[in-house]
């Protein structure tokens, strides 16, 4: 009979991402972003027909989607090329070409916020006068008056709840990735919402139950985020739920039934809870995926999760018991299925200092296996790698390379104190931690000395460079997708609201001079002597492109073996979907090149 | 509030084509072809869920699609950016990318016919050693092996049915659009299925009920298409329904209930009937649209339409009871709902020589008019305008065109005789039809005498010249899209399977000689004074792009105003969403700069 090869690299490509959905509020409308014509738009369902259609054309990604309540727009937030300048569009309720809404200057930015229940106050942030910290604003869209009712200072603030009668609101300070603050402002008044907010915590994802209580989740005083209650009226604040060695992440409240429904991170998959205040029940759900993406949950009380598993694509499901999943998208890979992808194991090594790491092995399936392992830090670096589907780790797993993606210090989901070991080191610690890693593969025998590979991308960049400069030794050969050479320029060409975070999280280059200079990739270049391949974004606002440009300039001045790839079209990450092809086909010939 | 504007042009063009489709026997898959990523894939849905995925990506137009009823595979074929060389290809089950089953060369040809009961042996014909008039094999798909069942020869021949025993096979030999002979070969005994085979008429859509009995259509001594049986056996032609003043142009039958589904061409329109041999019971069914592109019956006996109406894009339609209608898909206008389109009226009007005429008149909606009207006529010839969803008619509506599409002689839908009318005679009677058109809207002031564009693809681009040629006091300005401009070249640059019905459709270039000069567009260049845009796709196979180089060049000698665009990896049609857009938008840009 007919007989078929086995899959090929390019059909891992042909998936979608979906990277954000709405719901309207009667249910019958869905609006997810995705690239399923090839670059992101907004497409449509009318539920519960779940036959998409494009709904708006703009060939961009959103960074918010938001439905008038009484049917007569759509919000959304575009930005250009991934330059993270985003501004708000309206797009006609019955779909068409989005229209700028509350838009400025092309480097401006426009976050929004929230919209009101009648739909005609849109509370918005702009970087617009205030380019550091941000001001916060409210349009009333029937007279198209801007009302200006915070002035962010002393951190980026934004303005994250707002209580129904709208003469509450909570704003957000964000000094750290690890550090929030938050307070509440009534007229002239306000109050942070935890007991002592000079202490490092995040206080965050507020939501009002009513005019005068707050609900959100914090890590005050604690190593993971809980709930906890502040209650306006007599400034109390109140621990409410903790869930042991897991951090609340997601926190949404059901108005009708009085329940709140919850994620929490527990290292490498995402759980899913529903919580009630009144009797302070807590019940494990069913999730869908292994990690939850978004979570939204209607005024009827269904729930609809864009999730992701490490063998299953971004798709979107609906509940309405909270148990049984309903899949309303059919994402998935190019005539592979799940059994032909790889499920990682969740394994622990001891690091140089005792201290554990959780790390994802994926082993290349034995009818595939090459031999060879990707060792892959992961970005932030206080981020983690998850049971997160990447067409990339499985297309790599197809072509027969193990990979190997520890969380070293610094990562999310094993507590606040751990995700605080990156700051202001950098490169000491989680390189050590990626050392031992490395180790562990050789001494388990999952690897060969001389058969691994080095990938990283952003922060998993930097340390590419910073591992490839210091232990050469260990790696064939290097591949840097944006990461940041040079912690001096890096923390000086970040955008201007990122700012006040650098000192806490990288460090100040003149204080910290001396650190500086050990932890930048560029101090070790005389030792940078395997092949590289560098991949930068030409409109990445993070990790600007001179990061890149200057270490293969350099690299290339003596006579080191370095491919350059600039995509001029991206940001920090890749929107378009022949980009992505392009990218991965190269850094495959990369590494086919290089082995034995 | 938030004011939106009109919808753009760009907007017309956001819908997609949904070209083909086939359901898998118990309808738990549907495989449809689209360009809903950009360029033509094929999409697949697991019923009842629509959410559809990629299935084979190739970006390629498919030719037909063809489950195995083993549920091993899918077959599908392709030709190469619209050459028409179409090869047949294999798929796996759960998709994939597509793999060359029954191919070759590039310039050959391989056409689908059946695949058997089992899935285990495939008819196919190809042009392989037989370029002219093909030959048809079968290939046992477990050994591979090819076996010659029949030689085409006087006419290119198709094996348009096979018994179920696969003992009988009903071949067909096109002679003309409207001089198909059919015959059933036994062994190697054969038996024409109309009683007198050298008359000229259709015989087509054979379906054998048993193998012994033969359903097919045919307009045998008939100005309509009807149903007739043919008993093998004792060699017995029966006519079996006919309906009035329709052409029953599509033949389905459900053994399970044993009855037929029939669809027929009434003009610009399609209807749907359910008849029962046993009793001789003819039901009309509601259609879901106004034109059935294609109608499958399932084993259960269901039905699957893809159809389209005037301001309704294709869409496929699933009913369980013949008279209900689910849409299975949500192809729509980005933002622009039906009611924001324009269904045309029906009009007639009466020719030079007392002949009535059928025409499309699509008006401009008050608010949009521009007071220029389109000229349309359409392509084929042997095809008609009809009320099916255009693009480009809805957008240039939008824009403030009124478009008038007349149905001259030689179109389909009005009986045999009708259809007959163009053949030898290309360029009188159907271009006086179009100047009576054209003298209607005149005389019926829907139009000013110099407020007309004229417009028109493939034969309707050959009209357009011609019209342009002898009658250019009429047109502000004219546009060729792919239209033969000299007969003697045309005839002689068709494929070599096209070739045997060339005389009878157009003529012989000795025989005809002063007619071909007569009605070849290129006669007539010393009066085509009016500006003119011609567009052409450099791998058409049936309008070589020889046709337009020509008449580009020599009306440039002259000194006319014309711009030409071509596609380079187009053939005789757009495939690719890029090109769409392209085109229309130079179409729009064309006729505003030579609006007064």
């Amino acid at each position: 009979m007919i007989k078929f090869p086995k899959p090929t690299v390019e059909q891992f490509f042909r998936t979608y991402a979906i990277s954000d959905f709405q719901v309207n509020s009667d249910e019958t409308r869905l609006i997810f972003s995705s690239n399923l014509n090839g670059k992101i738009n907004l497409w449509a369902m009318d539920l519960p027909d779940n036959f998409p259609y494009l709904f708006a054309y703009k060939d961009e990604a959103t960074s918010f989607i938001s439905f008038d309540p009484e049917k007569r727009f759509v919000l959304a937030g575009y930005d250009k090329d991934g330059d993270e300048n985003h501004q708000i569009y309206a797009v006609p309720y019955e779909g068409g070409l989005p229209q700028p809404l509350v838009t400025g200057g092309a480097e401006e930015k426009y976050f929004f916020s929230h919209l009101s229940e009648d739909g005609s106050r849109l509370y918005y942030e702009t970087s617009e006068g205030n380019p550091s910290f941000l001001n916060v604003y409210v349009r009333d869209l029937q007279t198209n008056e801007d009302t200006l009712i915070h002035q962010g200072k002393d951190a980026p603030t934004e303005l994250s709840a707002v209580s129904e009668d709208e003469k509450a609101f909570v704003f957000s300070q964000a000094l750290a990735n690890t550090y929030v603050k938050s307070f509440v402002k009534t007229g002239e008044e306000f109050h942070h919402l935890v007991p002592d907010p000079d202490q490092v915590h995040v206080a965050a994802a507020p939501v009002f139950t009513d005019n005068q209580t707050i609900y959100f989740l914090t890590d005050f005083e604690s190593d993971y985020r809980y709930l906890a209650k502040f209650d306006i009226k007599d400034k109390r604040f109140t621990k409410v739920l903790e869930i042991e060695k897991e951090s609340i992440s997601v926190l949404k409240w059901n108005k009708k039934n009085n329940v709140f429904y919850l994620t929490t991170e527990k290292g490498v998959e995402d759980l899913l809870y529903r919580f009630s205040p009144d009797n302070e029940e807590l019940e494990r759900l069913t999730a869908p995926t292994a990690i939850l993406e978004k979570l939204v949950v209607t005024k009827a009380g269904n729930l609809y999760v864009l999730g992701r598993s490490a063998t299953v694509p971004f798709n979107i499901y609906k509940s309405t018991n909270a148990k049984d999943w309903e899949q309303l998208t059919n994402n998935n890979v190019l005539g592979v299925s799940e059994e032909d992808m790889v499920d990682p194991d969740v394994v622990i090594y001891t690091s140089f200092d005792g201290m554990e790491m959780e790390a994802l092995l994926f082993k290349a399936k034995p009818e595939y296996d090459n031999g060879y392992t990707i060792f892959w830090p992961h970005g932030g670096p206080q981020a983690a790698e998850r049971k997160q589907f990447r067409s990339m780790f499985q297309c790599f797993l197809n072509r027969g390379y193990t990979i190997f993606a520890p969380n070293f210090r610094g990562s999310t989901g094993y507590g606040s104190e751990f995700v605080k070991l990156v700051e202001r080191d950098w490169g000491e610690g989680p390189r050590l931690d990626n050392v031992a890693g490395i180790e562990w593969l050789f001494e388990n025998g999952i690897t060969d000395r001389n058969k691994l590979f080095l990938v990283g991308g952003s922060y998993g960049g930097y340390m590419a460079l910073l591992l490839h400069g210091r232990h050469p030794e260990y790696f064939k050969a290097v591949i840097d997708i944006f990461g940041p050479s040079d912690l001096f320029t890096f923390v000086d060409s970040v955008p201007p609201h990122w700012k006040p975070l650098m000192d806490r999280w990288v460090g100040d280059p003149v204080r910290d001079k001396e650190r500086f200079i050990k932890d930048s990739p560029v101090t070790y270049l005389d030792t940078m002597r395997k092949p590289m391949l560098v991949i930068q974004g030409a409109k990445d606002p993070r990790v600007v492109k001179a990061e890149s440009d200057q270490i293969v300039a350099k690299l290339k001045e003596k006579g080191r073996e370095v491919e350059y790839i600039v995509l001029e079209d991206e940001g920090h990450g890749f929107s378009k979907k022949e980009n992505e092809i392009k990218v991965y086909t190269s850094m495959l010939e990369f590494m086919e090149k290089y082995q034995d």
